[in-house]
């Protein structure tokens, strides 16, 4: 069919791949996998969990053997000066011109961590349908300690040591990919209110490439990997993330507002926030006291640094210790939905948090954990909260409790809701608009614009599309 | 034709909106504007000259009223705290893992102003055809003093302050304004070389209301400006970031590397290039020193800090002093320009600044102060440059030379190039990529992607191709 004049190496395109979406939208659809059943995820998973040791014990910040409270600065740091620091972040918030944003100041522990991770999923075509390879991975801060994640989960300083451990493989593939192939990849951040400026490369990269199948990977659709987002505790953050930033096609007619206007107002929400953060050592963090086992806010609020001694492996067992940040409750992240002329929105929050890189990102409508509120009248609690706890079940879209990155954060979990909110008015108050999952997707295309909670609500918002409730 | 039933409040719109690019597309087109003749915009800018007076003198340091250095830091500052101040930067990079980025690290100034201003050009039909208010602006680093510039280019102190001065009327279009007459709206950088992570809200608002004609004032299309953009230090920086970021429809059937390809590119070099910045005291900076009119580099090269006291006004006069940045030499930013199959591509390079807020914005192919790299050896001078500067008049589709933001920098000049370059390989060396116009103009709905040079080259690329060569 080809002329054969063109010249191979050259070939305009165009701008948009319409039939990537398309492959998106099929495996979505393929509730049954080619290689495994979705009913045997769990006991595969119990099985993995049962052929590693794993042990996570809380000990002393003394018994340390791999950290130390630096001098000077009393921040927390590996003797290596390698992997991550724990510090401490000075924060002030004074939201002008508009003067609908009160002064705020407060200091606070951080986990800082100047580097770029890949997360990587390794994607590949049976049957005609696209799977993904998703691993069986042990971290010491799961409560369940294993949970479904990435095919890849690599920090910088991993992927450029000399000697390589079991994905010296797998990374290979998010190394220099062929662009051809590459369905994700994206600079996203995460908690900011827990890490400092920090942000992840996002992969999926597709292979034609056989690959060893090994005891802790599975190849699942995007339909199987809906199911299983239905579930506690099992589809870790990282994979949530990553699939966040799946393209799926866009079937809606539109939206209340332009994808200009939409961006418009997040500019507004941008300049309007005016937040300066500095860096101080830990040892200086006011409000905060330093215990034998723990570095905790003097209310009790928020979160605690702790430390962990681990020991995990199957053949070659290895043992480390570490500091996880372990949150003081269980948190709520929760979307109000309401379809707007049959069209379904969110109500998106332009949330500040001191460790974004700019100043806000788009966030649920509800992010916080309850308990931190409770002192508080029911005028100065978060906007919508009691909307979301005082849900009718009828009302509950989505519900399910996900955990945070096990690799930093001990125990912390949040219940992830999509409300219907029928009621809630189409103006809403200032920080606040409606978003289709559409335009949120699209934005997952660039960095900072979703933080890593609106990016786990938009992962369980394409589950919900793949599998209507009730539906399975 | 209305059912009436739909709630008056609610409207789902596309998400695009086609009908602004075709607006956009008839005011590039339309050389002869509504409102002023473009022959006479070189008059009426010598008039508003004559009519202001504006005398700026050097002076050392230490005759500044206004502006002390901070005991301790050494920093320069305004008395009042507000405005800006000079610090030091010490920046580190080592770029890996791939290898082909050396080391480096070095101390500077920089200029510090954490607020986001307001840069804005007011828009509004006229015999069917949009205009844009440029006004007749003096600046005290412009060579020429006065310059065409946005309708209003406030910072955050000017529009939040009781006492305003004479744009109060004009600010107020872009203080809140109405969604459905936003044309752009975006937070983009400025120079990483001489900022420290600064950004502005560029804005283009449209109005129906009537807006008294001032004499400092006057209404263009975007082909009169275009034509002005072929002039030398006519076009303010302001306003070409500004017009840079309008969305021109593209035309064109589609680019070497498809949207997705391009931006998982830009997520590849942002996240091999590893930069360290840290703020330090302006006394401390290694590598500089600081005379009685100067603070410069010890061999003389990058700029210098120097301090002006200015006299301006035209009924009623205001004296002030300030530091600006004087560069050595003027510079040159040029991107090389290759059709593929018929489509037009620019080759950008990903650049790492010191200032940027995240490692690497695409730049122009070639962006630097020749002066520079003078004593450099061809293959230690920047890739390109020799391309540009050895290339012959036939192969340079535009040149002008065009002035940096005349309220912080003193004489900054760069020859802005496209530069005809068929032979250069569609392979680029790596930091480099072929990206169309129109792939930029769409990356400018974005901040951080494109840095300031680029964009103001995207806006003579759109000014070219409203005028080609030679049309007028």
């Amino acid at each position: 069919m080809s002329s054969g004049l063109g010249p191979p190496t050259a070939a305009v395109r165009p701008r948009e791949d319409r039939a990537t979406a398309d492959r998106v939208a099929l495996s979505a659809a393929t509730a049954r996998g080619a290689r495994s059943r979705t009913e045997e995820v769990r006991a595969w998973l119990a099985e993995r969990r049962r052929a590693h040791v794993f042990e996570v014990t809380r000990i002393p910040f003394a018994e340390l053997r791999q950290w130390r409270f630096e001098e000077g600065t009393g921040n927390l740091v590996h003797r290596s000066g390698r992997f991550f620091t724990v510090e401490g972040m000075h924060v002030v918030e004074s939201d002008g011109p508009y003067g609908d944003g009160p002064y705020q100041e407060w200091q606070q522990p951080v986990v800082r961590q100047p580097e770029v991770g890949i997360l990587g999923i390794l994607a590949k075509e049976f049957d005609g349908v696209l799977h993904f390879l998703m691993q069986a991975k042990m971290e010491p801060g799961n409560p369940n300690l294993l949970q479904l994640s990435p095919t890849v989960q690599a920090t910088r300083s991993n992927y450029t040591r000399a000697h390589r451990g079991t994905d010296v493989k797998l990374i290979d593939h998010f190394f220099r990919p062929d662009p051809d192939r590459v369905l994700v990849d994206v600079l996203q951040s995460e908690q900011g209110s827990w890490f400092y400026r920090k942000s992840n490369r996002n992969m999926i990269v597709e292979t034609v490439d056989d690959v060893p199948e090994l005891d802790d990977f599975r190849w699942l659709t995007l339909g199987q990997i809906a199911e299983l987002l239905h579930e506690d505790d099992l589809v870790n953050m990282n994979a949530r993330t990553v699939l966040s930033c799946v393209q799926y096609p866009d079937t809606s007619p539109g939206a209340l507002l332009s994808d200009a206007q939409l961006l418009s107002w997040f500019t507004g929400e941008r300049s309007r926030h005016d937040i300066r953060v500095e860096r101080v050592p830990l040892a200086s963090v006011r409000g905060w006291k330093q215990g034998v086992e723990a570095i905790e806010h003097e209310d009790g609020r928020y979160f605690k640094v702790v430390a962990v001694s681990v020991r995990a492996g199957n053949r070659e067992v290895v043992d480390w210790d570490q500091p996880l940040l372990e949150p003081v409750g269980l948190g709520v992240s929760a979307f109000l939905v309401r379809e707007i002329e049959g069209v379904p929105h969110v109500l998106v929050h332009a949330r500040a948090e001191g460790g974004f890189l700019d100043t806000v990102e788009l966030a649920p409508t509800v992010q916080c954990t309850p308990g931190n509120h409770a002192h508080l009248t029911p005028e100065h609690r978060p906007p919508f909260l009691d909307t979301v706890l005082d849900a009718r079940p009828e009302r509950i879209r989505y519900e399910a409790v996900h955990s945070e990155e096990g690799g930093r954060f001990l125990n912390a979990r949040s219940r992830y809701l999509l409300v219907d909110a029928d009621d809630v008015p189409l103006a809403p108050p200032p920080g606040y608009t409606w978003a289709t999952p559409g335009q949120l997707r699209a934005l997952t295309r660039h960095g900072h614009y979703l933080n890593v909670e609106a990016r786990t609500l938009l992962a369980c918002m394409n589950a919900t599309a793949a599998r209507p409730r009730g539906g399975q």
